[in-house]
C-alpha cells in the first residue's frame, strides 16, 4: 500500500525524501486558494517566486505581478492574496507571477520531489483523485506561518488522509495529528478555526468572506502542477 | 496573562525566543519518565549528554551510565531507557550521564531558556503548579522522534495546556492543535496511542508495561530543573 506522510512547517523539509514523491504544497489562507481560483478562471500560468524583487522586476516582462506579506498587498504590485482577485476575467489567458510570506516559500522547498501539485479545499477531490490513482507515495507540505505550523493547512491534510484512509496508510505521527482534528473540525470549519491564531490576525484585515471562501470544498476540478519552477494545468 | 506555546520538533527551536521563557522539555517515551522516575527514588543528579562517547567516558569519574539509541539500550551502558531500570535502590544518591535518540538532544537545545525543567505526565500536576506561579511565559518542548513530531509529547502539551487554560493563554496554533488531541485522547490515551508510530516502533520492543507506565499522570511531585547543565530537584 502506497503511504501518506504530512510535513507540518517547511521548516521540517530536510527530514524527508522527496525525490520518488508526490507534493501536495497547501497554503490554505490564502496563497493555494488563490492560485486554485486563478486557475479555475482561465491563468495560463502561475510562476512562484520567493522574493519581492524578483517578482516586481517579471512586471517588465508582461507578468500580472501578486505579492502579500504578513497577509497584507505589496504596494505597487497588482494584486495582493484574497481569492476574489483571481476570479475575474482580466486574468483569462494571462501569466502571473506570485510572491507569498509562506506559499511560495513552500513550493521552492519542494521542488525536487517526483511531481508537485497544489491543494485547497477548492479542489480537494480533484486533488484525492490524483493521488488515488497516482504511483508515488504522497507527502503533504504545509505552508504553515513563518516556519510555525498553522490548524487550516493541517485540517486540509486531514481532509486529504480522510478521503484516502482505506487506499493510503499513514506513515508516522503527523498524518494522525492532522486526521484527528479533521474529525473534529469537519462539522464547521469556519467556527472551529475562529480561534486560530491566522485567522485572528486575518481578521483584523477583514477578511472573515475570504476566509469562509477558502474553506469551502471542491468548488473547482482544475489541479495546478509545477513544472520547471512554473505552474500550469498540463 | 501570560502565554504558552508548544514547539511541536526540536527542529523548530530556532523560531522561538526562549532568553525569557521557563521551557518544559518533554520525551514521554521514555526519557523523561525516566528522568522523573530517577529522581523519585532518590538519584542525586542526572548529567544529559547528546553523544554516546562522551557519556561512556563518564563511567570513570563515578557516574551510572545510561544510553538509549532507537530505542534499544546500549552496548555496555550500566542502564537503557526503561522506567522501571530507575525505581530501584541502586540509584539513591547517585549521578546519572544520560543520553537518547531525542530527549537529551530537546534538552541541550533548551538550555538558553531563562528556566528548564523536565516534563511528564508521571509529573503532570507539579509541572503545572510550577507554571502556574512563575512569572515567565511557557514553551513546551516536544522532543519528537528523530526531529518528526510525535502523538505522546504532543498530549503532554496538550494535558499541561487543558489544566491552565483559564490562567495561561495559548499563544498561535500548536498549543490548539495540542489541546484538541489532548481532548480526544485523554478518555482512554493508551487506546488511543496505540496506533502511533512511536507506540508500533516500541511494541516491537516488546514494552507495552513501560508505555502504560509513562502515560499514568500523577505518581510523583518531583521536579528536576536544568542548571549549568545538570538536572537536580534543588
Amino acid at each position: 500500500m502506497k503511504t501518506i506522510d504530512v510535513c507540518l512547517s517547511p521548516e521540517l523539509m530536510h527530514l524527508y525524501h522527496v525525490r520518488d514523491r508526490t507534493i501536495v504544497v497547501v497554503d490554505i489562507l490564502r496563497a493555494t486558494s488563490c492560485m486554485v481560483t486563478a486557475f479555475a478562471h482561465g491563468v495560463e500560468s502561475i510562476t512562484p517566486v520567493a522574493d519581492l524583487n524578483t517578482c516586481r522586476m517579471m512586471k517588465s516582462k508582461g507578468y500580472i505581478i501578486s505579492g502579500e506579506r504578513d497577509g497584507k498587498k505589496v504596494q505597487g504590485f497588482d494584486k495582493g492574496n484574497s481569492p476574489y482577485e483571481y476570479a475575474g476575467s482580466d486574468i483569462r489567458g494571462k501569466r502571473i507571477a506570485f510572491t507569498t510570506t509562506n506559499g511560495t516559500q513552500a513550493i521552492e522547498k519542494s521542488k525536487d520531489a517526483n511531481k508537485v501539485i497544489i491543494g485547497s479545499f477548492l479542489n480537494l477531490s480533484t486533488v484525492v483523485k490524483y493521488l488515488l490513482f497516482g504511483e508515488n507515495n504522497v507527502l503533504i507540505v504545509c505552508a504553515g506561518w513563518k516556519g510555525k505550523v498553522n490548524l487550516e493547512d493541517t485540517l486540509f491534510a486531514g481532509a486529504v488522509i480522510d478521503k484516502l484512509r482505506n487506499h493510503i496508510e499513514p506513515d508516522c505521527d503527523a498524518p494522525l495529528i492532522a486526521h484527528d482534528l479533521y474529525t473534529r473540525a469537519k462539522g464547521d470549519m469556519v467556527t472551529y478555526l475562529s480561534n486560530s491564531s491566522h485567522v485572528k490576525r486575518l481578521d483584523k484585515l477583514d477578511i472573515h468572506k475570504d476566509i469562509e471562501y477558502c474553506l469551502t470544498p471542491d468548488q473547482f476540478d482544475v489541479l495546478p502542477k509545477l513544472k520547471n519552477g512554473v505552474l500550469t494545468l498540463s
